[in-house]
């Protein structure tokens, strides 16, 4: 988004706002915190004092490839957690899933030029608990119906809203490949939704990786 | 508890085991990760083709310290994540809960040695995702307990099984005070549970700490 936003406003100052927010939730002024992130640190620093509240707290950072980066491949391990969940693979493994997920969305920001810590604040990892683990997320609901057994063409003409991780599914996966980052959730969620790969199957290939180091940049 | 370990076996290698692991579904052969983590590799290498099998995958690491931080520390956190679901504070505020929180997780670790990668994986961010979005945990079922208005002193008497996080908070503060690190939520719940801290002017003053800067080890 950063790309085209800079491509069509190429004299404006471009920054990004985001981070774990149901919109239901702000509306209602419960507590929300988000991730700010600009190239220009001191307009960054104004941005904060305009829209900061103590309902509505803004963390500063200079990163907004990092920030954006989050918001885009959270959605499509959203469907991964979805799938596991109406499966009713039980709570580990959507950890395990969450856990994983937030190493190959570090791996792939780190690739397009952002800071790791960025996928590990609000914008990364906060947006990304909260859309695995709350079936209010489009993208998690659209995923529990794929597992419990139905077509994604049936769940998809039922729904009046966009779950967005049917399309970037495949977005993330080419511009990975194009990175040269390894992504295997990812791929998988892409591998079901667009090319008809079979659940069992995609998951078994999953579980049946060889075993390897943990850390999230190194590999 | 390596310390501990090495002192009273000072001749044994020590490796640290730790993960989202919920016992029931790892007794019901669900898919778990972990992280498996000691300081020399070679052994490390031999325990995960000892103990992997493919629904329980160990991830390897050289960094124990690391890997028993994520543990104690995320007890903490359930009852701050239990504190604010139980006040219907909604989805958006735990998440970020969960984000800031893993942030003290790994400035508390860094002062101890771990390396941060290790608090971003399935001992640290892992454990944490899994521990404060389950009810079936036992320091978030607490800590729901304390929200909905009940007297700690009430909710552990009518309980058989232990909320480590009780004893966690005073020993996790006590620390941070030690190595210099600033962890506001886990102080919030120190101060909850162990100094009759009212929990309204407490979430309060969480909420009201200025703004600042998102990266994880840079404050």
């Amino acid at each position: 988004m950063t790309e085209a936003a800079e491509a069509a406003l190429p004299d404006s100052p471009i920054a990004v706002l985001s981070g774990p927010t149901f919109a239901r939730e702000v509306a209602q002024g419960l507590p929300t915190a988000v991730t700010l992130a600009c190239a220009d640190t001191a307009l960054a620093q104004k941005l904060v004092e305009l829209i900061g509240i103590p309902l509505f707290r803004p963390y500063l950072s200079d990163d907004p490839v990092g920030a954006e980066i989050g918001g885009a491949v959270k959605n499509v391990l959203a469907i991964a957690c979805g799938i596991v969940t109406g499966k009713k693979m039980g709570d580990n493994t959507r950890a395990a899933l969450i856990t994983r997920g937030l190493a190959e969305m570090a791996r792939l920001g780190v690739a397009k030029g952002a800071k790791p810590e960025t996928l590990m604040g609000l914008s990364g990892l906060g947006d990304l608990t909260l859309t695995c683990n709350g079936p209010q997320s489009r993208n998690m609901s659209l995923g529990i119906e794929l597992g419990e057994g139905r077509a994604l063409k049936e769940v998809l003409a039922e729904r009046k809203s966009i779950a967005e991780g049917v399309f970037s599914a495949a977005t993330v996966v080419a511009l990975a490949a194009k990175l040269g980052v390894e992504m295997p959730i990812c791929a998988a969620v892409d591998q079901v939704i667009n090319h008809g790969a079979d659940i069992e199957e995609t998951i078994a290939g999953l579980l049946n990786r060889p075993f390897r180091a943990e850390a999230p940049t190194a590999n």
